[in-house]
């Protein structure tokens, strides 16, 4: 599976389509602005990481449609009214636009636009259904796995690691590898699924299974068979049937290893336990790694009561989000130029303002370096002198003009985020929800917007 | 992206591989079964629709390893201590034994096998992954669709549909495709995800977004433009600015027009109303088709409360099985076989009891054919006079033996297996479980399993 091949171009809602085919059809394709933003932050979540952003640069530079592709369409009934001249539009298609994008590993909020899209009418709306099934579904997974970080990280020992364990309960093989993409993004060291370590190059991890243990007659037999072969590098997996019992044995079988990993019980007193085991044989580096269930709740009472753990090996809970398992990323139109000149476009609802134009996200800080709040304006605006902008062009006419960064430096840009968060964000819960401003000029612009269309309405 | 190819076989945990290499190295492969069930239903769930096992099958008869694949395990530091010999085993690999499955669209419950492997040892580990992450996400999405379905059809209307509209919010692209697939075999009648109509031959949905609208300068340019297009089958989105306007200005451009969707506000009222201007202009035949944030609890309101609806649009909440976004799905070694016999493997903790040996589950059912209760027996015991078997041999010596069905015939199995259910379980809540009773022989074989165990542990 690559992320992005040919088949891809038909990961899209029909709707997509057939709207692209009835503009084609009505010879509509004005110059519009669509920007993806994430409507409220889910519950439990005080920031977001960005990520998701490289998916969305290859697949916009790489969207085209082959003949089988287009054949499949044409077999559709709902593409009936449709002329031969937008299959061969399609046939032709490549993305000629501008796309805007916040760097992954940026903290990102509620209504601050990740993604913009600057194209024909056309191009831009088939983007739609990929660019939010990319964007939101790694940006929960950073979200989720940079609070487990800091959980894990909490009192000051930064080279205490977290690994990804989740493929086998991630929604499906492949979101398992873009899990894994997006939680090292969010600061893990690194993920049990191996296609992503060699996508992406990410560190990848791993000890046994029970089924190792289980597979043979006793305990110390696994354990001596194993360490035949992985010898100094050996972590043994030590709670198969009792983990006193399963520590033991290993000290039986050797006294250079490299750790234990225990991955049921009260993991708070089993590690305890065990490090005083192995204290006691003076084995200190030997290290303690902890499974089962983890999230950043648990984790983050486990350093509060001095757990002795060396790293975290955490499934299901970060791969799933699972106490927030869907991010409201929606993609709206926002400004639409014609013959006439631009128009804008927002949305009134009480319940759901969206404000219309393209614009930037600009980020204050404090003396200190510490984010001090955010404010959202049109695009035309500056505050260059006293702010910091996020928004970055990422492809312009079709083309991509930022190089590809690492993983590892996108990380780092995480890291550097996280450390720049006022602190009462950096806890699991949070009060003191961010500030986010929108400037005068966007106030004024979306004002004007909402009597022109109340005057439309009342016509 | 193909759901399997070749870039597949690295969609697997680093100890798959590991542990592979380990038994090679030890030149230890006794032949061996594995099972996967789930643990426990998840929060309100009564019951579980198998699925997933036909990418299991095509995985699994598909797997091998390339050149490019060997070299990026060879530079990995993890298999240091791994001869040439393991990477030639990985080279040559094709699944040899056996695999045993519960048919998709078959109701199950937790602790029964809906996956069963018999191969070698190494074999067998290295398909933990794929078969969990493939079983797991669409058996859960194939649950929370099935109630969905049960919700949108329990005034007994079963010509009224639900469609699957989550790839957006569907934990990244691909998981959009197999959720679509998923919930099509849980009873949908279709999908707005191309890419999955195209792969599983799935009728294929879509209206239009609030985008069509809000891309002309006014409602009823929008609507006229939609309508010239698709003429009668024009199915317009009516709530952009005020659903009760939007019914109007829609009469205004034809009054032969397939529906309209509603996808914001009270829908239950907004739905009423809509019927009523409907109705009044004797166009009763005009659907309405209602969306936003949908799931199985806000449906089974429209329904009592008598919505006048002909079909639903489900997204998020099937796409994600958002109340209950994980399966707890599980693979055991349960037996091996060396050369001193066949050695049953079971778990004993308290709270995480695993039967020992290969099995069957039995369905018995009352006279009037109404589910009764399972019975889960070792393999080798015979119900078939009083009850059916679930589980059946789908790969024989590496080859498939069943023939692949049409997803349609899935989806009637699905329909047949729900209409079988009793009452109480098709309720959204319910307090009486289904009884799943564990054959005599079966209990025996734990007890003295526990009691071998116990004696090794107290050596």
């Amino acid at each position: 599976m690559e992320i992005t091949n040919a088949t891809d171009s038909l990961l899209v809602d029909l709707y997509e389509l057939t709207m692209a085919a009835g503009y084609f059809e009505q010879n509509y394709n004005p110059w519009v602005c669509f920007e993806l933003f994430i409507r409220d932050l889910p519950p439990n979540r005080n920031f977001l990481i960005a990520a998701g952003l490289e998916q969305v640069i290859n697949y916009v530079t790489h969207l085209s449609f082959n003949q089988d592709q287009i054949e499949y369409l044409r077999s559709l009934s709902n593409f009936k009214y449709i002329s031969d001249d937008f299959f061969r539009y399609l046939h032709n298609f490549s993305f000629s636009g501008n796309l805007y994008g916040v760097p992954e590993g940026t903290v990102v909020f509620n209504d601050e636009p990740l993604i913009q899209v600057e194209a024909p009418l056309l191009e831009a709306q088939i983007l739609e259904t990929y660019l939010l099934s990319a964007i939101n579904f790694q940006t929960m997974v950073a979200s989720k796995s940079a609070r487990i970080y800091l959980a894990a990280t909490s009192d000051g020992k930064k080279q205490r690691g977290v690994m990804e364990f989740g493929s086998r309960r991630a929604h499906g093989p492949q979101a398992g590898v873009l899990a894994a993409r997006a939680s090292y993004i969010g600061g893990f060291i690194g993920t049990s699924n191996v296609l992503a370590g060699k996508l992406y190059q990410i560190p990848v991890y791993g000890t046994t299974a029970h089924s190792w243990t289980m597979a043979f007659n006793d305990e110390i037999t696994a354990f001596q068979r194993n360490y035949e072969i992985y010898k100094e590098d050996t972590i043994f997996l030590v709670d198969t049937y009792d983990t006193e019992t399963g520590i033991l044995n290993a000290l039986k079988v050797s006294l250079d290893f490299k750790g234990i990993r225990i991955d049921s019980g009260n993991l708070i007193e089993e590690a305890k336990k065990a490090r005083r085991i192995l204290d006691e044989q003076g084995l200190d580096k030997i290290m303690i790694l902890l499974s089962g269930d983890l999230n950043e709740y648990k984790i983050d009472e486990m350093i509060q009561e001095g757990t002795p753990v060396n790293a975290f090996g955490v499934g299901t809970q970060v791969a799933t989000s699972y106490d927030a398992p869907t991010l409201q990323g929606v993609y709206k139109l926002v400004e639409l130029t014609d013959e006439k000149g631009t128009h804008y476009r927002a949305k009134f609802s009480p319940d759901k303002i969206s404000y219309p134009g393209r614009k930037q996200v600009w980020r204050f800080f404090d003396k200190n370096s510490i984010m001090n709040h955010d404010l959202i304006a049109l695009n035309d605006e500056d505050f260059s002198s006293e702010a910091e902008s996020l928004i970055q062009c990422q492809i312009e006419n079709g083309q991509r003009v930022q190089k590809q960064v690492s993983l590892v430096s996108i990380q780092q840009r995480t890291k550097k985020n996280l450390s720049m968060l006022p602190e009462s964000l950096k806890h699991l819960r949070s009060d003191h929800p961010y500030s986010i401003k929108v400037s005068k000029t966007l106030k004024t612009l979306l004002n004007q917007l909402q009597n022109q269309v109340q005057n439309i309405t009342h016509d």
